[in-house]
């Protein structure tokens, strides 16, 4: 096995070249919903190439729109194919599956990018572009893990199952829709954008609309009206609270340096038409974290139970109660025992490329691991290059070399979990 | 005297089908910002009718808006004529102006409305549109009251002089010119939708943006970043103080009975772009009340001051520091004493009317009466039909009868304050 890992490090050494190239031509896909199909196109030749058996299908969401845990505002996935890529094992083997999503989110304002957002510009041993984090850096350390093995001449025992999904962004049809289509395995890795951690859990995630209402008036007589910004106040206050509430319960020692394990965000506030009137309806939009061993139902239920009882300090709210609608994406929670043998192997695997420990944590946010373990039972570890500190804004980036050890890495474990035939 | 009394309520008994004919036409009429002309025509053709010397120009906005009080968010007044009208009185009167504005705000949202906003309809001693109230039935009491006097026979000593201006809902720049253009009178009635109640002196207000700054992050990590709506929150508070501090001051005995004298009205907040993303921006917009004896220039630096104590408690409003912003409209507050002869006058003729005494307050809101005051140094009286409680909402609309009261006193105030020749 110290050959093997020693041919596989000389073999990445030589890669870097490949690897930009690959990215590159990733990342100038613009892959947001709904135009997955040429980076698609990038991810199928490659897998040609490596001689897979390639499983290529638009989700029909007839099927899956009666899932409990199917969300999408999408009403077809014509010309958004899933990507399902499976190099056979020789048998006897624990098989893998290697979940890499290929949409990305909106470059947002154009104005803030120094570069174009697709460029792929290298600049630093960094590539610059939507994406390059989260998570088309991670794809492509999949497909060059593969590629080493099979440049090695490695023949695996398990199976290996590539799967590049759509729609992670938006709740994770893509997954679930190849779950549904049978694609099951002894083990998953996401190499979604943790800085090289480790996560055996993730947060689930809701998002949440919250209506609030006043009364109006003119300004000038505003103690006629009842301003909704004023009760939107009361309502924060109450997040604030129950997220102080739920995060006193969490205990497990992975979220022992996280200040806030399962937070309540508001992220926006929009309210009133007018400078000089009191305004009657405030609309916040937010996202809720749920633990990973949670359910999201308890979760919506806490949330329900906290709005409700803002009448108890405020009788505005008995006849005028805060309207809760949960909208857009979720994504399940996900968790695995710190000794479950997937995580060891990933472990193991880290240290032999990095020689030293990994940091493991517990994800401060949800990927398709959710679906995979909930959904598909599958366990599931989330370890990938790029972060989430510079993916979803301007200027994202990934560091060419990070992709190019958790190649390695990845390569590592697939030996190690599938087995080597003939070793 | 008795006798003319008699007279004019005998005239006006005789008077609400003309007068709903004249209100419906000029509520028919959409004189919104910027079109104005069609109502001003109805307006200029009643003026003729009553052989009034006529003055009709578009406000040039190169002359005003080099003015400190020029308020006004558009870069000409091409088709907004501005329309004056003059009673020469007989000589040796006190001089009046009848001050109305002919503009109204947009009807908002049609679906609120009942019936089509500018229909005009009567219904149940009612009629129903936009400006109804606020405040076109103003406009025709002025305008009866000026025929009844004809009808009569009566000629008064002094001049009165009727305006029909544009702008006043955007900051009064056709009163603004009218005073530049040299109109000047002893005293002004303005019949705002007072509801019956006289106003002495009346509330300036001020129109404000503030920026509040946060710091992005994704909502999961929402602890790495700083919620712009929780800093607005801050503001919010920081505001209600200033509020309160201010409103403690004011010790009138006309604003005795109400609550807050002087209010800062929050109207819109906009913050936020994602669900799942810490807000880094948040915009409030609102308007501040101007106490009667207070400048514009003394509100804005306690506001200006208020702002800059937040970095106290706070020290994220050192580094970014609240951003305040003046824009859009504003009024000018106003004020005669109680003891003034002009709102003798009009507690007369309503005594004389309606056989008991009015209420006298202070407004809540700004008129152009802080122009004619201040500018022009014109005492003025904010009296007249209908109410801020219709005005600027879906299916505003104004009492007939109260129009032709109204007018009958505007009438007999005519009589008291300019006097009547041969009597």
């Amino acid at each position: 096995m110290e050959h093997i890992q020693h041919k596989l490090h000389l073999w990445f050494g030589k890669q870097k070249k490949a690897c930009i190239e690959l990215l590159r031509r990733l990342v100038q896909e613009a892959s947001t919903q709904a135009n997955e199909a040429t980076a698609q196109a990038l991810i199928i030749e490659k897998c040609r190439q490596l001689q897979l058996q390639l499983d290529i299908w638009e989700p029909e969401i007839e099927k899956l729109k009666e899932h409990p845990y199917f969300v999408s505002a999408r009403t077809a996935f014509h010309n958004s194919p899933n990507v399902v890529a499976v190099w056979k094992g020789t048998g006897g083997g624990r098989s893998l599956i290697l979940n890499s999503h290929i949409d990305v989110v909106p470059e947002g304002d154009v104005t803030q990018w120094e570069a174009d957002p697709y460029s792929g510009m290298v600049k630093d041993g960094k590539l610059y572009g939507r994406g390059a984090s989260d998570m088309k850096g991670g794809t492509v350390a999949l497909l060059l893990a593969m590629e080493a093995l099979q440049a090695l001449g490695i023949r695996l025992k398990g199976d290996v199952i590539f799967q590049s999904v759509i729609e992670e962004e938006s709740g994770g049809v893509g997954t679930l829709a190849a779950i549904l289509r049978g694609y099951r395995a002894d083990g998953a890795i996401i190499p979604e954008p943790t800085d090289m951690k480790l996560f055996p859990k993730q947060q689930g995630s809701l998002w949440f609309r919250l209506t609030v209402r006043g009364k109006s008036a003119h300004g000038g007589t505003r103690y006629e009206g009842v301003s909704a910004i004023e009760k939107a106040w009361g309502v924060f206050a109450c997040l604030q609270q129950l997220e102080t509430e739920r995060n006193k319960r969490i205990n497990d020692p992975l979220y022992h340096h996280v200040p806030i394990p399962i937070p309540i965000n508001i992220g926006t506030i929009r309210g009133g038409t007018w400078p000089s009137s009191v305004p009657d309806c405030v609309v916040l939009e937010g996202r809720m974290g749920v633990a990973p061993n949670e359910t999201i139902e308890q979760a919506k239920r806490e949330m329900e139970e906290a709005l409700q009882s803002l009448s108890e300090h405020d009788k505005w709210f008995q006849s005028n109660p805060v309207e809760l609608e949960w909208f857009g994406a979720q994504w399940l929670p996900s968790s695995i025992e710190t000794s479950h043998p997937l995580l060891q192997t990933v472990t193991k695997a880290y240290r032999e490329v990095k020689g030293a420990d990994p940091v493991i944590e517990a994800a401060p946010w949800g990927t398709d691991g959710g679906l995979l373990t909930q959904v598909g039972a599958i366990p599931t570890v989330v370890f990938g290059p790029g972060t989430t500190a510079v993916a979803h804004y301007p200027n994202e980036y990934i560091e060419i070399d990070r992709v190019l050890e958790a190649a390695e890495m990845i390569a590592c474990a697939m030996i190690d979990w599938c087995g080597v035939d003939g070793v």
